[in-house]
């Protein structure tokens, strides 16, 4: 069993370059190629916190990938994050552990942002005047850094609820080639940015129909269970194309589910990831189009994140185990 | 995240000192304050392979616990073992991954022959003549092993399919300190033991009825999933006492669900042996009453070992740095 830390994981990858494979992915998902039973739950109550397991596979893999992600909400109380977690791989031709990816959820915070990416990289319009980044952390941060190999815009509109980290997520963002301005109020993004990222946790709608101008691509990364919603519901009856991960989730929560239990769209209407990505004349038709992606999160990412990762660590591990063996050869001295 | 390996859980654990608290872990599971969710399965068609998912909890306790296990059958062609597996440890107050125990399965073998030890132990004769084994696997020399610390009998007949895999095991259990005869025919072990355990993945009844003699108890272990079956159905009607180690799973699988099926018991005539091991009244109460004890392998057995394996590893740990600190004290010259 080889076993990785997260900072060994981050040196390994260079998340653009996963895009493609995770597109693959989603197509694979959208054609009935994953197997993703339902995921396994165990909650607490003293103190509150729950553990989710999410495991599947490709069919004709050559591994399968159990993820263990907890969520413990008064750890930060005590100096601790909220979330954990693990993953492992296991050879899917003979059950055996493979690796162990002690990860701290990168894996999970990266997959999420190259879904963003996947989904702007198909929806959003061809000329992106300005971003705008509702939400001021870790998934606010690295959806805004996977859109530079989507979009050449830099320019970028950022609300939170909290000022301070507002200012905060600016002065990271600065640093990082970015060209930040803080909202005042939400209005602000909407009426400004016509390729917008939503990814908090909130429960109660952010962005409203009547905020969104011709031509927008919003993708809302954070209704990731039920009870959470970012987008009010007849921003989807307003939409010309409403993507989404996963059909099957959408139907019980995230943000397309309210317009569809409210009734202002039909589940004919909502369009895989996976097949907008397979077709490419079911994406955006022109610039005036209003498209919406609401990303709740399936387990194929998952699966193949912990592949890509655990690939180039392997990889990585071997080149070193030459270069050692390499260096361990003696010089031919006939030469 | 401590990483224990099968050898150092081999050495740490006294396998007869685990058996009181297997019986807290059954008695606790009977009373409800077992949280276990339904197993998580995943099934792989190239090659025929399948893994299992168990997890859950004590109620109030420090740990939760996930177990891993997978099976393929043609790993034994290419000179794998078929099964494999791990034990994870999560902290129940922070969610924190813990420990990983890389037991090659070696914990749910244990934690199965100590419920046939704790079995054996609340329903047995008061005087076993001789032990009766039926299979000559892990499970056999396993179950025979723990059944040292609750029967002074040493007296042995065992069968087995292939008459060379019972020599073998005569061979091995001999030197172990058992007087081991091999029987040429099954009928053997009914009319010659009065406490048997049976331990094949048999697909059909190997024990029937009329071979049993009035006082015996009978343990099955192999019938650990949907379509095993070791003990005849109208067995369970001869007996005046039929345990399962769980009511809920034996209505669909183990040897007391034929039965069930069949009309030959009603579901009030099985009880847990959580409720046995809490309730000595409910034991056996003469010499002549046949028992039987149906055991399926419960998730609570898991949670229990696992915790049991890591107390015991993490407190050889904590012995083992306090001795190289001391160690490390240079000598107080002032004495």
């Amino acid at each position: 069993l080889l076993i990785y830390h997260r900072e060994q994981i981050e040196q390994a990858l260079n998340p653009p370059e996963l895009i493609q494979s995770l597109e693959e992915g989603f197509v694979a998902y959208s054609e009935g190629r994953v197997v993703v039973p339902p995921v396994g739950h165990l909650y607490f109550d003293v103190p509150p916190g729950e553990c989710h397991i999410k495991y599947g596979y490709m069919v004709g893999d050559d591994l399968f990938v159990i993820k263990v992600a907890t969520g413990f909400y008064q750890n930060p109380d005590l100096g601790f994050p909220s979330s954990n977690g693990l993953i492992l791989l296991f050879n899917q031709k003979n059950g055996s552990p493979e690796a162990l990816l002690l990860d701290d959820g990168y894996l999970t915070d990266l997959r999420t942002a190259l879904a963003g990416a996947i989904a702007a990289k198909h929806l959003a319009p061809r000329e992106v005047s300005r971003i705008g980044i509702v939400g001021t952390g870790v998934q606010a941060r690295l959806q805004l850094e996977l859109l530079r190999s989507v979009t050449p815009c830099r320019d970028v509109i950022v609300w939170g609820r909290s000022r301070t980290k507002a200012e905060l997520y600016k002065e990271n963002m600065v640093r990082r080639g970015f060209s930040i301005n803080v909202a005042s109020q939400i209005e602000d993004i909407g009426s400004n940015c016509n390729l917008i990222i939503t990814t908090t946790s909130s429960r109660t709608p952010l962005l409203y129909a009547d905020q969104i101008r011709p031509g927008t691509h919003i993708t809302a990364v954070g209704a990731d269970g039920g009870g959470k919603q970012e987008l009010d519901a007849e921003l989807f009856k307003k939409s010309d194309i409403c993507a989404v991960d996963s059909l099957k989730q959408c139907r019980e929560y995230g943000d397309s589910s309210y317009a569809l239990k409210n009734g202002f769209i039909s589940e004919e209407q909502l369009i895989e990831l996976g097949m907008l990505i397979k077709h490419s004349k079911l994406s955006r038709s022109n610039d005036d189009q209003i498209t919406v992606a609401d990303l709740t999160g399936v387990a194929v990412q998952d699966i193949e994140i912990a592949k890509l990762a655990f690939s180039a660590l392997h990889g990585a591990a071997l080149d070193e185990k030459a270069a050692i063996s390499r260096a361990a050869e003696p010089f031919d001295l006939s030469k």
